[in-house]
């Protein structure tokens, strides 16, 4: 017998409930296996930060490198201010626990309903780099408040980062049917970056000659989304413009509310973080209506990062299976996570 | 009688073909009133840089300042290296002439078909600011080549750059009928410049009682865009997230071939540029085939910007009644333009 064990940060608002019925379905595909699931929960978020000021103590986090993988829910609430907790805890896991990689599957599930008028068979996956970009915090303000503020952001983009997660996408490309890879960048303006960005994907692009590479502005990449998102097979991208497009990409497939990712660290040297897309949603939370899809999907890609790829392959077929059948009455978070464990142990 | 003189650049690929279309349609427009107009034609593009290596030389930005307003097709062809007329030429115009507001209309006209099933009334403008943030250029690269590359892109904001952008927007604002303002950042990550941002906004927004203010991350902002674009008023953002967003605002609007864009001067102390936010298109250039209405729609805004507001709105009810009946049936250019040319004149 084997055993899993996961750290589980249920978060707050909604977070907490979608993580019970993707704990609920992980159990059930699990059930019969040899795979003992042992879970050590850890109150961190919103609440945690008003009791105790903490956001990510030093003790809690060498805890959860201990664990073979981490389960989230959603942080955040209204009463925190901005940055607090996306930078103090969210964004500090993915750069302590080196997730270069932030896997955002897309499909559109046959019966879900999407803004588009005609959507086509849409299947792609984005890598969206995760430790580097405008996102490694290295800004500064000057005279903060006066007519003569200056605020900067720094973008900042190695030869070591920008390859390993090229060369991440590039083998997730040559393993999917299409064989196909889009790069977005915005090289034209951002020279620096774009440049580092597009050698990389020349160079490591001669290992697969079996890939074919394109290119997108990032401005550009927007309007495919929605005129023809059935041209996108793997998207390897930075860090904001992934931000950015994994939420559009969302929204054309059928809602946050279906959005799974996974922070991957390919290289095991930390365990990885799976995590719906969709934050704590104050707004619902308590109500027992988040549709809990995203955090088990997510769940399926954590089964799948650790190995156990037919369990994975289970869950996605049950949601696909049930988002066939759901049609358009109201069902509660539980109601959905029953419905989707019943399905992986079918 | 009162003089436009205005200096034109029609660029590249179709860009050429789309700037006879709006210069026919002034003329029209114009026809029967006492505006007397001159046209200087500046060659500046491919071309030219293939030509000489230029791409805006001193003189030619010199002479460009005496006049009224710049009119400017598209630029580039796949031979000119990326970067090199972006940052020579079309961003050299919005720095050197201080074109901090980069004005992008996008309304879904009535008969025209978008990608989305149920857009909606969607009539919004989006005021990108247009000479800070990550396009100012401020970036650099170490150890190029080599594994140990770095790159970094500097985003700039300033009290002063923000401010009048965010005033600009305000006023826009407060002279609309539903008086609605959405900010764009991404304030939770890039909490320097976010900050700066949304102090700015909750300042300047005392001034502006009447107007409702409301703020959505650059990554929400796109679910938006898809889902709900008819809760769009005015939106005011940074440099690079109205890149990103205007494209895919033509996109769910009927397209690029529709979109204007104004980089305007407010204080008028240099010419305001106003553009198609198509690019050259070298794949259909030569035909005859391309669309020039956002060219047209764009001699609207100039018009509206050296005060012909009459004129102005006989170009966007042209453009209307036009779509309103154009139908399947792909027109030429040329046909697209007298078609727009006599219905301002009747
Ligand atoms: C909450 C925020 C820090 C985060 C991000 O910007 O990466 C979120 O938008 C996401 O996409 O996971
Ligand atoms: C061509 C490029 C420099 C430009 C930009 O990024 O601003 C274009 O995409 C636009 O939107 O006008």
């Amino acid at each position: 017998s084997r055993s899993l064990n996961l750290a589980v940060i249920p978060g707050d608002g909604i977070g907490t409930e979608v993580v019970a019925e993707g704990l609920k379905v992980l159990d059930a595909v699990l059930a019969g296996t040899d795979v003992k699931v042992g879970t050590t929960t850890y109150d961190l978020g919103a609440k945690r930060w008003h009791a105790t000021g903490e956001t990510l103590p030093d003790s809690v986090l060498e805890e959860l490198r201990g664990h073979d993988a981490i389960l989230l829910g959603a942080v955040g609430d209204p009463n925190v201010p901005s940055g607090v907790l996306e930078r103090g805890l969210l964004l500090k896991l993915r750069f302590e626990l080196d997730h270069y990689v932030n896997l955002r599957p897309s499909r559109v599930f046959p019966g879900v309903e999407t803004p588009l008028a005609n959507p086509g068979e849409v299947d792609f996956v984005v890598v969206r780099e995760g430790t580097e970009g405008p996102y490694v915090g290295n800004g500064g303000a000057l005279r903060v408040g006066t007519p003569h503020e200056i605020a900067n952001e720094v973008s900042v983009n190695t030869a070591f980062g920008v390859e390993r997660v090229v060369r991440d996408a590039f083998g997730r490309a040559q393993a999917r049917p299409r064989k196909k890879l889009t790069y977005v960048h915005k090289h034209n303006v951002l020279v620096h970056a774009g440049h580092l960005w597009r050698r990389t994907v020349e160079r490591v692009g001669q290992e697969y000659p079996e890939v074919a590479v394109d290119y997108l502005h990032v401005d550009a990449a927007t309007i495919f989304f929605v005129t023809d998102p059935g041209r996108f097979d793997v998207i390897v991208t930075d860090n904001l413009f992934g931000d950015i497009l994994t939420d559009l990409a969302a929204a054309i497939t059928g809602g946050i509310g279906l959005a799974a990712s996974g922070n991957v660290n390919p290289d095991r040297t930390a365990p990885s973080m799976f995590e719906p897309v969709h934050g704590s949603a104050p707004d619902i939370a308590g109500q027992g209506i988040a549709d809990p899809t995203a955090t088990v999907l997510s769940v399926g890609l954590l089964l799948e990062h650790v190995g156990l790829s037919e369990q994975a392959a289970r869950i996605v077929d049950a949601v696909a299976a049930d988002l066939g059948e759901r049609g358009t009455a109201k069902r509660r978070t539980a109601e959905v996570g029953d419905a989707l464990a019943t399905r992986v142990t079918a």
